[in-house]
């Protein structure tokens, strides 16, 4: 395994591989490696011959205000887990590396799918995502690319900006990895105290209880949310910023659930917001 | 010589290419090729394997009012013109194929530089561009592309985000092919009526006048833009949109000259809007 922190070597890299034929799998991160992400690596590492594993935090989608300086950061140990999934490449670039001070160059959407959800409460985090992954595709130029399930709006994002912008390289979902208590792995749990730990679980257990309500025929958006607001209330020290049902392709928030829908919450646990969804 | 119409034919085109180890070189062009195209054509010819001419007028670069519906169109010219220049493909798509209904994603830019010059009396002109010339990019993957000087503002901010995106391609300009008289070549000279043609070689003339006053050593930009507005207004029926120095990088306005610098304007002459730069 190889760690590549400039851009240029990395697309020298990617050109060497392209002329002998290869293909090249692709798992963007923001490092602090849990079982989440090695399982997007795991899907990966079965499609291409040359596995890139990016490691960058981006700060161009964090907000004033949010946990950029403090977002957990453990180099040394995200790369002995890339070593153990025969990751070939760790491409991990400085923030001056990727932004140099003249950059003014940024991807963004009209329209509401950047506006619903998170995008309501983290204005500019979209930008900052579909910014930071349009470079990340040019520099690794990609076959495929895998994303998680868990960030769904993020994915349903990146569909659409491929999509759009006609990036050749196929976009795969991995299904979320939660620990055995149904808690959604992510790398903002390390921020969690034993006992707002202990009450986690709850997101998830008031998704299941929306799927058995729609499974049970319930279509009333509003009564699904209400009684997963009601559970999630008496379950401990939450603060909900948005629980919300949106179609599954287009997140237009959906009234009468018909189709696909994707059940989706963020809520504050103390001082860590943490999100969750299913798609029923 | 080919002619490709759909997106997914020409990206598999494009990877057999690049597995056959071949080079591509692009010429965006909105067609209605003139000597111009021509020359960048020839550029291109030159340094790659395999050489892709676009032809599409980029509905979204042109605001309401403008030429989009009269923009001049010749497809049968055109591909004479691409087959005697050896061109590989013409990749012609249809406005649908490029911007599906639900197409939402667009580039675009912080910062003065699309803001200066045409930005400022097209707004949205530069996102249009920047937009169209992304998907273009990721539908050819070419290894260079060839812009014409002519459109300085557009090769800067397309140099621009091809930095800020990582592009893996590099961009080359093309110098302006002018008329006999001086006239810079461009589709839109076609509007022209006899008698306006006659007065157009005005605009070079005033550039070439800016020149010689730079080369005896002005350097107040308010001086010199001010005898090119007096030489322009003398000359025939012109309506001046803007005459301005600025620093041939970075389109920052200059009021004293001590750089490589840009002297560009944008004059209508009748209902046609002609524009013309030099770099001195």
């Amino acid at each position: 395994m190889q760690v590549i922190e400039k851009i240029s070597d990395m697309q020298s890299y990617v050109r060497k591989c392209k002329l002998d034929g290869k293909t090249i799998g692709f798992v963007p991160t923001m490092g602090y490696l849990h079982e989440g992400h090695l399982s997007l690596v795991r899907i990966a590492r079965k499609r291409c011959d040359i596995l890139v594993v990016s490691i960058f935090v981006n700060p161009t989608q964090f907000g004033p205000g949010e946990d950029f300086d403090k977002y957990p950061r453990d180099f040394g140990r995200d790369k002995k887990l890339c070593e153990q999934e025969n990751v070939d490449i760790i491409f991990a670039p400085s923030v001056e590396e990727m932004y140099p001070k003249d950059s003014v160059t940024y991807v963004d959407m009209a329209g509401e799918m950047t506006k619903v959800l998170c995008g309501k409460y983290r204005p500019g985090h979209f930008r900052g995502v579909m910014t930071v992954v349009s470079k990340l595709f040019n520099i690794v130029q990609p076959d495929i690319a895998v994303f998680g399930r868990k960030d769904g709006q993020q994915l349903a994002v990146i569909r659409r900006m491929v999509s759009d912008l006609n990036f050749p390289i196929e976009i795969i979902g991995g299904e979320t990895v939660r620990e055995s208590d149904g808690l959604a792995m992510s790398s903002r749990n390390k921020y969690l105290t034993e006992e707002q730990r202990k009450s986690a679980p709850a997101l998830y257990k008031s998704l299941l209880l929306a799927k058995t309500m729609i499974e049970n025929g319930e279509t009333d958006s509003s009564k699904i949310v209400e009684r997963m607001r009601d559970y999630i209330s008496n379950s401990g020290d939450f603060k909900i910023q948005y629980i919300e049902i949106e179609d599954a392709g287009t997140l237009v928030p959906v009234d009468k659930i018909r189709n696909k829908v994707m059940i989706a919450l963020a809520v504050f646990l103390g001082e860590t917001r943490l999100i969750d969804n299913i798609v029923v």
